[in-house]
This record gives structure tokens, sequence and C-alpha cells, in this order.
């Protein structure tokens, strides 16, 4: 693919979104503070609006804060009601739905169970029930639900809307589910894997707004990633960029089915701190809260149990979490040194109990071994959309595409 | 910073340069075929071809290759010699300069020593009395000079100009390095560290011309990198990114001016691969053709003659250089995972004699490690501008920022 040029009309629609971008950061702005950031001709800016004020989208609101002398200019900012869109988490084990509204917050989510080895065509099924149940309950108008956004575990094919073999669901090989679940919802599907799609989310309405550069870590099956930069969800020549948990941190390390050994994931992943903690009670015979349970029941000392107990102070449980946790943080610090990002984000169900262990891990390894932090320490934010991560995600994947300055849109052929 | 909108001239602009860029990247290219592939209208495109060909850029050059029946249409190509850039490598014992066409052909390289100790103002004065000689021995007038390139050991200011603490210029901190050398010479200065350098001078003239993502991995004082993600040079959010270099390989291994553990440079670095061989040198006494020179003066068994001697087929230096291979190897499927390039191009001087060692063990590691190999096996070459990837990187600077289509500009407030 080559470098592309631009015309006037995907000028129009990128300035449009710029300036969408700039009232959805802000908490009321003016059409002068807009034009300041970004450096749009104030007459741009007022023709922008008058079209968004007019669509709906934007409401003027009072004055802004912070104005000084004279008649206070009109504050802008986004009618939250103008539209809204449907997250769908597709967890080999679950479904989650939720509709938020333009700034991405949660109006209504709910929970579906999926039964191990069910069909593409069970789960289409499933999926749409769920979404049809949910628009209901949230009495939204069919014409202002903005589309479905469906957030997968990966790998996946984002031009041809499939799944490609993931590794928990071993006959769904290539499988056409953004056709499927489009024509079974009637509304239009946008996919993307759960890390990215978490990313997404935590650009739109978490940790990640308005930061130009950032990596989301993301704890769920596995261990994901995502990355912004130049303000861009980038996602590399393939569509597979940000496999942070692919990434190797201890050589010879155990082999992983990605192809490497002693990678992030197979030290880190669910399945690896339950078989690690087993191991360490199985040598202990005791000195912990799960030693009684585990004698009783191995399987009851699931990741869950483990994180709980770290976090009611157990200390066996506590070392095996902080050994991941500095794993992550070995990582992370690779991450920053390889791709220079402003703000480091944790996320995702995996780490939930244990969130602040992670984060101090990564804290302390970011300001003290990347080579630029001489220059700068890089920022670590835990998100705020905690284990709905990549549902809120999922919906966010319908605003980004709907509402976010993209230069890919402006530099389409 | 927040994101731009942009406007009509800029985007006139950037137009320009994207037509320009497709005329060298192709050997002969007609105005139809850019059109196609930069997605502008043929008008839009013929407007602009025109005022490149009336400023003698481009000129035309009887039929397309390629073309069907009918009168052929006429092909376009840079004229090289419509100007010329300077480029300078300051390495921490010795000063390379080069001048190169507008296609970044060297025309003529000089080189100087710079003396241990050496101050700010001597070496500025020994730069200007090179660029002087090269361009008064090239015989280009100085109305065709577009500018200097000057590649430096990072970390660097790019926006002050300065060079901040390189590690082997003790006392060089923060100074204002393109300003002094810009009223010495008379030329506008554009700086960058040497890694980014040799990257932009790969884009415009090496291996990686047209390619939309690549790593470089530059082998000189340290071990440097530079990325060039979805067309542009990336530089990250302080201007630090692409320290592969950096990037931990050995937890708990040697520890590294950087704040790391077992970091590649530490591991690789030309003191890092003369230490282990004295090492081995010392353990074997003997069963090498280093090991009388060694025992002579070990100063003799510099990183050339280690170099050197694995070329000739000694089995104790070539062991060393492939341990150092699967090191670099091990980074470069770390930084596939996570940037997820097309390409991984290896240069500097730091890899000659032994460059298909270092090949071989990239090409082998990231065709069955990074995840995303199921999908496409990225590629790896060997830069074509060898020991002078620096320098000429340094020339292709001016020529990046004359003519490249940079989104930077296009957004620019």
């Amino acid at each position: 693919m080559r470098q592309a040029g631009t015309n006037l009309p995907k000028v129009g629609r990128y300035n449009r979104a710029v300036v969408l971008d700039q009232i959805q950061l802000a908490d009321g702005i003016s059409r002068r503070e807009v034009a300041q950031q970004t450096g749009l001709t104030p007459q741009t800016v007022s023709g922008i609006v008058r079209r968004l004020l007019e669509e709906g989208i934007v409401r003027e609101d009072g004055a802004s804060k912070g104005a000084g002398g004279g008649r206070p200019p009109t504050t802008l900012r986004i009618n939250p009601d103008a539209g809204c869109a449907v997250g769908l988490h597709f967890d080999p084990a679950e479904l989650t739905c939720v509709v938020v509204d333009l700034l991405g917050r949660p109006l209504l989510s709910k929970r579906h169970a999926i039964r191990p080895g069910a069909v593409p065509s069970d789960v289409v099924t499933a999926m749409a029930d769920l979404v049809g149940d949910v628009l209901a309950e949230v009495d939204v108008p069919r014409s202002r639900v903005l589309g479905l956004g469906l957030a997968c575990p990966g790998p996946i094919d984002q031009d041809l809307g499939l799944v490609l073999a993931p590794p928990q669901l071993a006959h769904w090989t290539r499988v056409p589910l953004t056709q499927m679940l489009s024509d079974a919802v009637g509304l239009s599907v946008t996919m993307d894997n759960d890390a990215t799609a978490a990313a997404v989310g935590e650009r739109w309405s978490g940790a990640g707004r308005g930061v130009a550069n950032f990596a989301y870590f993301f704890f769920g099956t596995g261990i994901g990633g995502g990355l912004v930069l130049n303000h861009q969800v980038y996602r590399g020549g393939s569509l597979n960029a940000g496999e942070f948990g692919h990434t190797g941190v201890l050589p010879g390390g155990p082999a992983c089915y990605c192809g490497n050994r002693g990678c992030l994931e197979s030290l880190v992943s669910p399945s690896a701190i339950v078989a690690e903690t087993h191991r360490r009670l199985a040598d202990q015979r005791g000195g912990s809260v799960l030693w009684e349970p585990f004698s009783g029941d191995p399987a009851t000392v699931d990741h869950a149990a483990i994180r709980m107990a770290a976090a009611a102070g157990d200390q066996l449980a506590g070392a095996v979490i902080d050994e991941a946790a500095r794993h992550v943080a070995s990582v992370a610090v690779n991450v920053v040194n390889i791709t220079d990002v402003d703000l480091v984000v944790l996320g995702g169900r995996g780490i939930r109990h244990v969130e602040e262990r992670y984060v101090d891990a990564v804290v302390s390894a970011v300001a003290t071994r990347p080579l630029s932090r001489t220059v700068r320490v890089v920022d670590v934010a835990l998100s705020p959309l905690g284990a709905d991560a990549a549902v809120v995600g999922a919906a966010a994947l319908v605003l980004h595409a709907t509402y976010s300055p993209q230069l890919s849109a402006l530099l389409a052929h």
C-alpha cells in the first residue's frame, strides 16, 4: 500500500471529527478554545459547530468555565443522549453486552454464559437475543443506535470480519462472525480484538482520554495489548501490533503456543498463575489460606481465588502475584523503550482485587529502567473501566469509528 | 498536545510531497500511475507535476515502462542534479561527511578523526572545515545545497538542537550544536540521532523504500533503533522511541548505564563483545587465531579484529558473534510482536564482515517466534548502505524534511 494524498471532502470530515473530539475531551469548551486547541480558524470551527448543533450531537450550555470579563462565551458540550452504541464482548466462556451513551457511559449491561463447545450459529443466536434484550430494556429507539461493536479474542481478520482460530475455540476457524451477527441483529457491526477494543474504550472515556501515545495491557484469558500512537489506534502491518503477551521475558522459559519460549503469557496467564500456586501449595503443604480448599479440591483454587487470597494478605498467593507483576513490569519497560509512550494503562478482569500490586510494580519499573526516564517519567494508570474494559471498549469501537478523527480516513484511497 | 485539524495550504503541500514521493520511489512512472497510487485526481496530479517540472525537480523521460498501445504516456523521474544535501555523522571518535544527490546517492565522502576529550567549539570548527572541503571538491553551487543533516549519538533534544550528555562525551552536556554548526557553515541544519538518521536514509534510498512499517537496528557505538510506522518516522512522545538496545533480554544480566539489567546493549555492544572474547581467550589459552595477538597485546583484539576472525572461520570468535546475534534476534521478535512491522533492517559498521550471521539469526527467529507469523512472515534485510548508513542517513534527513509527505506538517498548528 502506497502513501495516499487527500482532498477537500476528506479534510472536511476530518476537521469535523477533530472539533467533536475536542468538545468530547473537554468538560465544557468555547468555540475560541476549540480553535486554539486544533489550529483551525475560528470561521472553520463556527461552521462545523453550527452543523453539529443542528444535528443535535452538540449542545450549548451557558458560560464557559474560567471565562474572563465581558459577555461569557457559550460553552459547548456533547449531547450524551443524541445516540448510543451497543458493545458485545465475546469471551470464550461468557457474552457481555452493554449500551453506552455518546460519552461512553454505560446505561445497562447483561451477561449470558456460553456452554463449552458451542458452535458459531448457537453463539450468534445467543448474541442476537442478548442484544435484543438489552435494547428492549434500555428503551432507546433503533434510529438512535449507531451500531454494534464486537470485541473478540484474537487473532481476527478485520477486513473479512472473521475470527481466526482462537486458541480456546478449537473448531472456530475462519468464522465470518461480523456478517452473521449483522444479519441476525440488523445493526452494522464493527469488530476488533478485545485488547484493542479496551484501548479504544480507554481513549474514549477512560485513562487514555486526550493522551497522544499510550500502551494498554489487557488482562483477560491471556495478556493482550493495544497501542495508541500519535492519537491514532496503531494496528500494525498485519493488524497484529501490541502482542505484549508474547514478548520474551525469560530465555529458555516455558514453551508457548505462539512459537516463543518464556514469553509473558506463558508466565502470567491465569492458567500459569494457577499452576504456579498449585505447585507451591503442594510443596509447602500449608502456610496459606488456600491450603485447605486446595487439599479438598484443587479446582476450587482458581485464578479468582488466588487473587482474592493475595488481596486478603495471604503470603503465598501474594508472592505468586508479585512475581507475575514483576514480569509484566519488565515487558512494560521494553514497550516504553520501543514505543516511547506517554502512559501505560493496566486493565481487564484478570487483575481484579490485585490491581495495586500490578500498578506498583509497573510504576517502580518505568521510573527506574527505561533509557528515556532521564527526559521524563512515563505515567501509569489503572483502567477506570475495570473488569468492563472490553465490553465498554466494544461499544467505544462504534463511537470511535463514527466520530474520532482518523488519519486512515483522511488519507484513504 | 492536542490532535490538530488541517487546512487547504497544508493539504496542497502534503499532496505535492505525496506525488514527489511516488516519483522518487518508482523507476519511471506516468501521471496516471501516480494518480492511481495516491488516490489523487488526475487533475490534481497534473497541476502538481507541472510545478515540479517548472522547478526542475522532476523531468520527463520518454515512454513509461510497460505502457500498452496508443501514444505512450510520458515517464516522470526525479532530476537527481536539481539539488544536493550534505550529511555529517558525528561519531565520538570520527567525523564523516558526505554529499548526496536528490536520489540519496553519495557523490563524495571524507573523514576526519576527533581527538579524545575535544571540546564542542573545536569539533564545530572541524565540522565546518570538513563540510567546506567536501563542498569545494564536489563543486556544487551553494544555491543548490538544500541543507546539512547531522547525525549524533543520542539522546538529543531535537527541538532545541542540543546534544544531551552522550555517554561517550562526558562533558558535552546540553550543547546547542545545531545553532553552532549552522552559524559556522552558513547552512540550515537538521539534527537527529544516528539510528533515526540511518532509518530515514533507508526509507529514502535503501531497503525501506516504499515500506509502510519497518524497524531499523543500527549497530554503531551502541545498538540504536529507528521506527517507520504508517510511512512516517515514528519518534515517540519524548522523541526516544526505538531504543531496542535497552530492552531486556537476560533477567538479572549485567547492569547498564540505562538503568536496566541484561539489556541488549549490555550484552552485544562492541565493548561487551570484546570483553566476552577476551574472557574466552584467557580461559581457553589457544584454539583461536586471536590467541597470539591477545597474548601479545590484548588491546589489538578489538571489535573489528573479532568480526574479521569470525568471518574467516575462527570458531571462538564465531561463537561469540553468534551468541550476540541470537540476543539481537530475540529483541527483533519482541519488536515484531509489539510493533507488527513489515520489515526488519540491520545496518551500521558494527556488523561489518559478519552481516550474514546477524541476518541469518534474525531471519530464523522472526520466521518461527512472533505470534503474527501465522498471518505473514516479516522480511529481514541487510542495509545496502552498509557502514555508511548513518552519514547517508544524515544527508537523507535534509531530503526527508524537504520532500517527504509528513503528517506532522499536514497537521501542524
